[in-house]
């Protein structure tokens, strides 16, 4: 089974990133449908009616999304009324469910919005619980079709609550696919790559890496024809690369570095707190990211003037003199300086080059240290991260909540 | 002239985005041609080929990007051999830029990479300065193809230093299409559109509006046969616009907030410190986002205890227990606290309800209380936001880094 994804708009055609097409196609997946061609076209009448012709002569699903508002740029309705030659007729329900969502708001019903309800004859109402515009599904020789508003809230809900089943119902049962990503930190690509290679060759499960600026995700797709074994492959294929990694999986599919140190001092009952120089904040926003973090966060000093560090951090000004600020001397400083000015059993400490300017040759851009000091000690780490500003902090982060991460595992 | 971009790979069928298309159609725009079409295909030879053959009979320049490297996944030479029934030659060029590369880096050459020498027969060359697989630029009746590699560092640098003037060459100087963006905060999108509604109607320039997170975009899009002309058109648009919504624009094409609130504390010689509760450090960061920011950036206290509140900047505990950590008498002081106890001329402070959890009636999530404090005095602002905790969160820093704007802007 194999879908193709249209998706209208002007506006994806230049500045703004076509994301709904990310949410069906995992979706598609997870019924057995596989997504062969993603297609952008403007709110342009022939080029969408164009685009729908060459969909429905090639593939068994397909998904439009947007095009589907009261006004002349919606292309979408009228698109499909003439590739599929069926007449545009007023739905009852959808008529009602579009009048009843103004009456809800409290606002002025336009007549414009009739519009709205209007569906190929013979196509299946996608009520919309969250917005306007509802969506239809039809059949047009040996393709479906399904018509879906452009907004992400209101196309995924749509999809969730309403398409996925009928999908499931037509398609669904044949094949089953899974995915699953292991998320790992501190270790490079081409080492992920020789740590696992027998497995990456085997070809099923189907296993892929990717290189995120915070560490290497590991893909693993499987497709059987029962949904039992399907769980059992992905099940025994991380239970291997597990095996070999070890400590360097940090999550599972969606899962940040931050939720499951988070997840582990919730469970310790432990507080931690932080002194940032070069990352900024970027650590404890990313610690605060998580609803319910007020349980083990308790403050950060973002101290990046030298000042600050001995103020804030009780850094001996003369250390710094000798040392330099980005100095595994003065890190360890600053580590124990938070913990010991918060009250927390865990304080983190980092300073470094984030550049573009400040490196040298003793120092170049990129050199970072990381502190973690407890109520006993303090731990250093010395990083050489690569990449530009952003990068460098990005990955700076992910190496001190990794050094927790670490840390409370062992611990 | 009409264009249609094609990305090739697996990965963007599922997980991952495709940004490079963003970067082409701007680019493509500026030489006055119109994106019309975008497609994405699988590591699929028949599906690439397929691709091809409907863009090549659609538009006049098609750009395909990806599937150029050394494996069997990379199917697009061979199909673009296939389509155009042109031989794939070795380019002589091409293969002593591929080795070169392997030299340069010290790493052993493998005999595949020879592949990516290939090219159809009469194709232009189009170097890779920053990796290894070389593009090509090819006529096909009356349609252009080009193709270049998907790794977007390498497709950017190769399109800007040798694509863009042969395009240039072949379709510019007929028309002539210029983009500029005006951002605003602190105003809906409703009441921007009010206010330029004859603009937005006069439909030259064509004007769109955007909202983001951060606030509302107004997109002024020109065109015509002189770049003068095209010139004009935006800058007196622009002076309209300007002129109606004043000091809510903050910045220009991809300016952000924290950048223009960079240049006035450096155009004034002042230092700002920030005291933060629900941001948690977003502030920090984002001030810190620019390179240089340490000449006005001091420090930060990230204060989310109360006891963190009283200790870094000295908020009388009563006040807390009377008014609540989230109130306009505890952020006057937090921000008074951390201007002083930072030595700096500007003290900014935020406090908040982010959510999902922590909202009441009187004080429900989203409600934000900002302060900015000079060695003079302390003002206040009350806001409501609205959104999930990612979205309060960004909202509250947008408002707060406005607050300094302002306050620079009327100093």
């Amino acid at each position: 089974m194999r879908a193709e994804i249209i998706a209208t708009g002007t506006e994806l055609l230049s500045g703004t990133l076509d994301t709904n097409s990310i949410f069906i196609s995992e979706e598609l997946m997870l019924i057995g449908i596989e997504t062969a061609f993603k297609t952008v076209v403007g709110d342009n009448g022939k080029d969408m009616e164009e685009a729908l012709r060459i969909a429905l002569g090639r593939v068994d699903v397909v998904i439009v999304t947007g095009g589907l508002g009261p006004t002349e740029d919606d292309v979408t309705r009228e698109a499909v009324s003439a590739v599929l030659k069926k007449q545009l007729v007023p739905d009852g329900e959808a008529l009602k469910s579009i009048r009843a969502f103004f009456i809800r708001r409290g606002r002025e019903y336009i007549q414009a919005n009739d519009k709205q309800a209007l569906m190929p004859e013979g196509a299946l109402l996608i009520s919309n619980s969250v917005g306007v515009a509802p969506g239809f599904l039809i059949d047009y020789k040996a393709c479906t079709l399904a018509v879906l508003p452009g907004v992400p809230r209101e196309m995924k809900t749509m999809f969730t609550e309403v398409l996925a089943s009928m999908l499931e119902d037509r398609f669904g049962g044949k094949i089953f696919i899974r995915r699953r990503i292991l998320r790992t930190c501190g270790i490079f690509e081409s080492m992920v790559n020789r740590a696992i290679e027998d497995l990456l060759k085997r070809g099923q499960p189907v296993i892929g890496l990717s290189a995120k600026e915070t560490g290497v995700d590991i893909r693993i797709i499987a497709r059987a024809t029962s949904a039992d074994r399907v769980k059992t492959m992905i099940d025994e294929t991380e239970a291997e690369i597990r095996s070999r990694l070890g400590i360097l999986v940090y999550g599972v599919d969606g899962i940040e570095m931050e939720e499951t140190v988070g997840d582990l001092l919730t469970a310790r009952g432990l507080k931690v707190a932080v002194a940032e120089s070069c990352t900024a904040g970027l650590i404890s926003r990313r610690l605060t990211n998580v609803a319910g973090s007020s349980a083990y966060f308790e403050r950060s000093a973002i101290t990046y003037s030298n000042i600050s560090k001995h103020e804030m951090l009780g850094v001996p000004l003369e250390l710094i003199e000798r040392f330099g600020a980005v100095s595994a001397e003065v890190v360890a400083v600053m580590a124990k300086g938070i913990q010991s000015a918060a009250h927390v059993d865990l304080g983190l400490a980092v300073t470094g080059i984030a550049g573009p300017d400040g490196g040298s040759d003793a120092k170049p851009v990129g050199l970072v240290y990381l502190a973690l000091a407890t109520t006993q000690d303090v731990k250093t780490e010395e990083h050489r991260l690569l990449g530009g500003r952003e990068q460098i902090r990005l990955r700076a982060s992910q190496m001190a909540l990794d050094m927790v991460r670490r840390h409370l595992l062992k611990a």
